[in-house]
């Protein structure tokens, strides 16, 4: 069973006004209502603050920390690549990076460190040697696992951007990876966007996720499938994104759901949007837990009979 | 103000089961009930009864006659093309195939002639000589609007397949051509799934149609924005659905809405099929009508306010 | 490294002319020259033969069998899916079919049967049990695998088509799959026009491909990364396609490469076609064979540098 | 004819170096040696030169102004558009600010002005009011045309970035609305990405431009058709660049060749970077003034026969 209520988080960063602090940040996000839960970027959110003041600054706002997330940034020389890059020495600068950033989530209480490899990839042929990078990734995940057995580490997979071509881009591929990690304390984490435009109907990578690995994460979002348009959940494709709140349902999952928007990019406020976000996927999670357990769907599943199961999917989300 | 109720039709071919003839096809169309139009492919359908018993079978099972869509089939030579054929002798064939549709349409009381010209197109960089293949297109257009005046040439337009590229694959390059032709009977067909995987955002694609042209069709369907994938109205996109449907009540189409689904692929009956596109369209429609006029939804919309106006949508779709 | 040269093989349905029977087909194989293998669809292209005749077909144009691929027909009731039919009869008809295939494949002294589960997916959300999917798909791979432990089965993903997603629509998913299935006698097929169209860059899966699994097969073909467009290889992506032929050359693949193009839908004569392949494909594969061990393009990808290894290849290729 | 040599240009943002000034990108520019002119965006690249040290120190690096092209940065208040921004104020400084772009092109002796209207699009359905937005862009176009009818107005499209959908998201679009425009000084600039992942055939596209409207400029790059990779010119798709290098010499191009490549997201020297895009781009126009006016390849387009023109190109373009 779903808990009746999910935490949920938001960007941080949509938050972010010319000249704000992670402080005001921070005080915004909880100025939304609702919102639950945040992460925090490492290590651009703990620059200014000890992990003392900003555990402070969450509780101040009610918000317990979901995790932290790496970021290794162009500017701190990891343009080609992090776990990945080609000098041994700017490689190992990201494997510290992130020891550090977890030792910083086990300082505020965290459990859970996002890797989000963007950098990790290449552009053209003939570019990189796709077997080393597998390699250098698969032993720097082992690596940062090993650092501390209690913190989970849960990797975020993308197509691609910055990179055209991302290392670890869809669920497959990650999962393949993990495998070869064979770390307990290693997953993954959902991002509905990066599902749509990585070609994968999410419920089923859902599925294989479960099957294969643990699920740490779930980002909610929506777009147009070509590429990380970061539009409010169920926006675009509410029923997609109902499926996949029932496959989550059924897998047990019971964390945090983060809204991975950019509200910026649309122009909108982000206490707004973060609202809108919430109103949305409360209605589609109340479609899903009747849908979780709706013997006709299952009948109708049990058959393959796309039409009466989706005329019980649509009476059920809209009314038809 | 869009009529009580639209006439809905569905596709022929659907209905089809092995050995059935083109009077058994009509009758199962019947059996679906809530089914008000047909549309008949020229020449196939025509084939094994005339004018005249055709109309009497539609007319037995309460449908008109939405029109005829002309197919130029491969293996009636058209496989490099139709009306841009490089052979003159296949060109012209094609055209005068054209012609004797759009008589066969009159005679049967018909209006409107549909052309899909799905094998005026390319595969390979080299292939053609775009310049002629333009002029060609646009001279036979012109030739068959001019056949018969009061038969209205919908064109409907389509990215690729069977060829990898089509030489008429948006609705914009569609209406530079129409703009060339510059004949009133003529006018687009807007099909819901090809404009998806054109890239196109359906209501605006309405726009510029509304604008520059007339409106002659209406196709519903749905799909994954990168084939033709033939789905249910409403099972996948079913935001940017009724966004086109208050676009086209705007614009005034009081037309038939024409299911161009494929049941089969899915392996589903065509009767059950039909009906849960009925009752999913009914649906959408009726939340289109309620949002058409709505002041809350047009005050975001002037300020480009995306987080008013989808919960204002999301509110009047799946009441969020 | 690669053999001084690799037989080649085309798609013997390409040579299919109206009322043409299997050894007219093959009799057009033969006629091309430079074409060394064939493939044979099961059950059709056994259905008019017995084994020694077609072996014997096969002799007379010096072709040697590379090995039976399976059609899982919709005609013959496998609409709904093969190895995923939610109703059992069929399922276990589809794979008693294979194991029949894999003894026809036997009799003829062929060594692999490929199968492209393409009825194996889903069309719409909440269509399917995915969960009950991929076990009904491991336990029947396992079964069949098992029939013959001498009959290599070689699995060949594809995004979609007919179905609008499959169930094994990647490398990745691939090998997730068969590393559930854990018999030897398993391994994948690359088709070029089929991971472009997956998203992925060719080199890298065959990457994922040779450490995880066995590469049983090569097709070569090329397109748009859109869908299975079926074009002559090398004639829109040449460089990926070196790169592809580069890593093949390493992983030390000395098996058929096979033609899987649809001159068809181009309005080509297949003869004239398969020449157009052979000829592109014998200059691609000397240029992989100059890369393959090029201390310039080594230096620049050990240090990621895309100028350099860019400018090394494009000379090799195309004379920059 | 094309002429003996097109003058090449490089983005010169990509020469940017932290701390950098204008003035250093376009030393910088002057050591890839081989170009010959530049753009300047309007109004970053005048910001800190006055427009006539500006011509002195292009002419001291041997280059020509290509002219300028607008940027409505969000922080300047464009991010929900600039022509189409909802609040007339902000959309009346966007028009204010072309203006005086254009003023400072005359004043250094430009003749043209390429405006790129990223900010003119949506992100969500129902968002925004296609109509009014169309009607805005018509309007604002033209009268920055007749601003100053000796300086052309270049439209250069592109499918979506930073907006999910661009107003003006493809070539046919762009000439539709060049149509309303109805100004002689107005015309388009073909971006090879930005084609690419319009789903638009390079070569066909330019055909159409050039029977539409006018073709003032070139941007050649490369990516995978999915986003603006940057890549460089000939790197993926050099069948693709050479066919609309053989049309561009046809419709009798002479302007410059702008490489709009992103070196900085790959890692690379951007000298090292552009001049490896000269010598591709060298190589390729030398191949597409052998094609131009070719018999075998003219008689194999005159048929469609895709397998004759393959061979063709590809025994000119890399041997076969």
């Amino acid at each position: 069973m779903i808990p009746n209520r999910h935490r949920y988080a938001a960007r941080l960063n949509a938050f972010k006004v010319k000249g704000g602090s992670v402080a005001e940040m921070i005080a915004a996000v909880g100025r939304v209502g609702g919102l639950g839960a945040a992460d925090l970027n490492y290590p651009d959110h703990l620059a200014d603050h000890d992990t003392t003041t900003l555990s402070r600054l969450l509780a101040d706002q009610g918000l317990i920390l979901n995790g932290l997330a790496m970021r290794y940034y162009t500017e701190a020389g990891f343009r080609l690549g992090a776990f990945t890059h080609p000098d041994p020495a700017v490689r190992r600068a990201a494997i510290d990076l992130t020891k550090r950033g977890i030792d910083a989530c086990a300082a505020m209480g965290g459990s859970q460190m996002t890797l989000w490899m963007g950098q990790d990839g290449f552009d053209y042929s003939f570019q990189a040697d796709y077997a080393r990078m597998w390699d250098d990734t698969i032993a720097a995940m082992a690596e940062v696992a090993d650092h501390n057995r209690a913190i989970d580490i849960a990797v975020e997979y993308k197509p691609n951007e910055p990179r055209a071509h991302a290392l670890m881009p869809d669920m497959a591929t990650t999962l393949l990876a993990l495998a070869e990690v064979a770390r307990p304390n290693t997953g993954v984490t959902l991002d509905f966007a990066h599902m749509l435009y990585a070609g994968e109907m999410p419920a089923k990578a859902a599925m294989l996720a479960g099957r294969q690995s643990r699920i740490l994460g779930l980002h909610l979002n929506d777009g147009y499938g070509k590429r990380d348009d970061g539009l409010m959940a169920g926006s675009v494709h509410p029923v997609q994104t109902v499926e996949l709140l029932v496959a989550m349902q059924r897998l047990g999952y019971g964390g945090v759901i983060y809204f991975d928007t950019f509200p910026d990019l649309s122009g909108l406020d982000p206490v707004d949007e973060a609202r809108a976000n919430i109103r949305l996927t409360d209605r589609l999670l109340d479609v899903a837990r009747g849908l979780a357990d709706d013997p006709v769907l299952a009948a109708a599943q049990s058959r393959q009979d796309a039409a009466a199961a989706t005329v019980r999917v649509m009476a059920a989300l809209y009314g038809a």
